[in-house]
């Protein structure tokens, strides 16, 4: 393919260089986020608060993967799972603060820390944070061997999937600075494929791996659940509606306390910008009588 | 950015139409296989051999992480991992036959059924196999909570973010029909990011998650182990040699049989299309005299 004639390509006559050079200008409505190297710009320490947990991020879909988690513990009692949530807005490069890189070089929400350990343990990567706390309080993941396979078969098939859906289509269909049909097509494609998959999937069992509710359905709701709830405005355009057994899915999961509580956290505009105590939620879910 | 102007768009005047549809002409080198829907499109067993651990494979950069694996488990001793490795050549389609589908539902190697377990276990997502293995065998994943969590916090960095070196930087560099400026620049970008990011915290460790040699290690190497040893063609373009702690970790790991062994299996051009026994790499690494 290296051989295509110049003249096809986009735009018109255009040849890669040899070598590749950064071009401030290019990269899209992130384009100020996104750097061809990595580590911290500027000196600034995190937050802590109260709590063993301390939870560094914003309510993005791998964000609340991780607070839908902590709310299904503390709502099923495992007290331990008390956290500090503090917000990173990452349109201000919050994530290329010197503290946070200290927790994740690699500057991405969501990060945590763990205090209640010697040493304290550093989180990164929304699935490692998931399997940590699964295994803490030895919940929503199965210990017998085939359904634990199985959950972290779905598990893994969300992280490596997800960025054609979230860093593919959302960003060639929605935040580019112009279409390109060419990539929108090749991500719209494979995220209708994916979501087949796990519509398939659903149409077998109740929950993605079998019949327990795990962090499987915890990391893959956000995400395709966010498809079907029209994200990036999308939901016409992927035929969303289409996919009935993810619906009756959803529906479950959004009808529980944990999900609906989960779905709240560090989201300054519509939900809690921190998060630091259970009555936090009271306000949003119960507001006082005028 | 739903507002842009069509004229800028690529083509010119291009407008994503309401709804999606599949047109079986775009795709690129991978068009055959890229579609829309999951499931078999053939009826097909899968071939079963005589150990416990069978693998269906090809010795792609995510094939070649369970190999290493499954050879770095056999040279320290653990006989319970001796495997069948089958070739699935995905350019022919062979993981749409059904008995494919139903180990991995996802149509993606590399895939595994563990038989030595009552139910067997079906293992999909490299990322699953390796820490199935890791924990089925206790090794190369650390008990310590914070190596444990160190090695979980990178294995899922490689799942999470590779996919935008092959199918973003790959795909749009080396395999699409025609060469696209905008879609070059933001994978590269981001492509450097994460080597970075590796050759960061390579610089600071013997291993990426620490002391340890860790399934993190196997899934990272051969991604960016990859690129720096010219996949796709681009070492020069991207500027790999510039990695000097990637380098000298791939050093460290190129001289392991397990690393030397695990990269030859399901590669019917330069290794070994099929693996069944340990002695199937003695004609390879040592060719007997003419």
């Amino acid at each position: 393919m290296a051989d295509s004639d110049p003249a096809n390509n986009q735009p018109a006559g255009y040849v890669p260089p040899s070598v590749w050079q950064w071009d401030k200008g290019n990269g899209g409505q992130f384009a100020n986020i996104n750097r061809p190297i990595s580590g911290a710009t500027s000196d600034k320490d995190l937050p802590v608060g109260k709590h063993p947990l301390q939870l560094y991020s914003m309510g993005t879909p791998n964000g609340i993967k991780v607070t839908i988690l902590l709310e299904e513990l503390l709502a099923a009692g495992y007290s331990g799972a008390e956290y500090d949530a503090w917000l990173i807005k990452i349109g201000d490069g919050d994530q290329f603060g010197s503290g946070f890189v200290s927790v994740n070089p690699n500057s991405k929400i969501p990060a945590m820390l763990d205090r209640s350990t010697d040493p304290q343990t550093r989180l990164f990567e929304s699935g490692s944070i998931l399997f940590y706390l699964a295994e803490k309080f030895g919940a929503f993941l199965p210990t017998e061997h085939y359904k634990r396979a199985e959950t972290m078969n779905w598990l893994m098939w969300q992280m490596g999937s997800a960025p054609f859906v979230g860093g593919g289509f959302g960003h060639f269909y929605a935040y580019a600075p112009f279409k390109i049909e060419y990539a929108i097509n090749r991500y719209a494609m494979e995220t209708k494929r994916q979501l087949h998959v796990l519509d398939t999937q659903l149409g077998k069992t109740e929950f993605v791996a079998g019949d327990d509710y795990t962090i499987a359905d915890m990391a893959i709701y956000p995400w395709y659940g966010g498809i079907v709830n029209n994200a990036y405005s999308a939901a016409e355009f992927l035929s969303a509606g289409d996919y009935a057994n993810i619906r009756r899915w959803m529906d479950q999961l959004e009808a529980r306390t944990g999900v609906k509580r989960g779905r709240l956290v560090n989201r300054a505009a519509d939900g809690l910008a921190e998060r630091h105590d259970a009555s936090d939620f009271d306000r949003l879910l119960a507001p006082a009588a005028g």
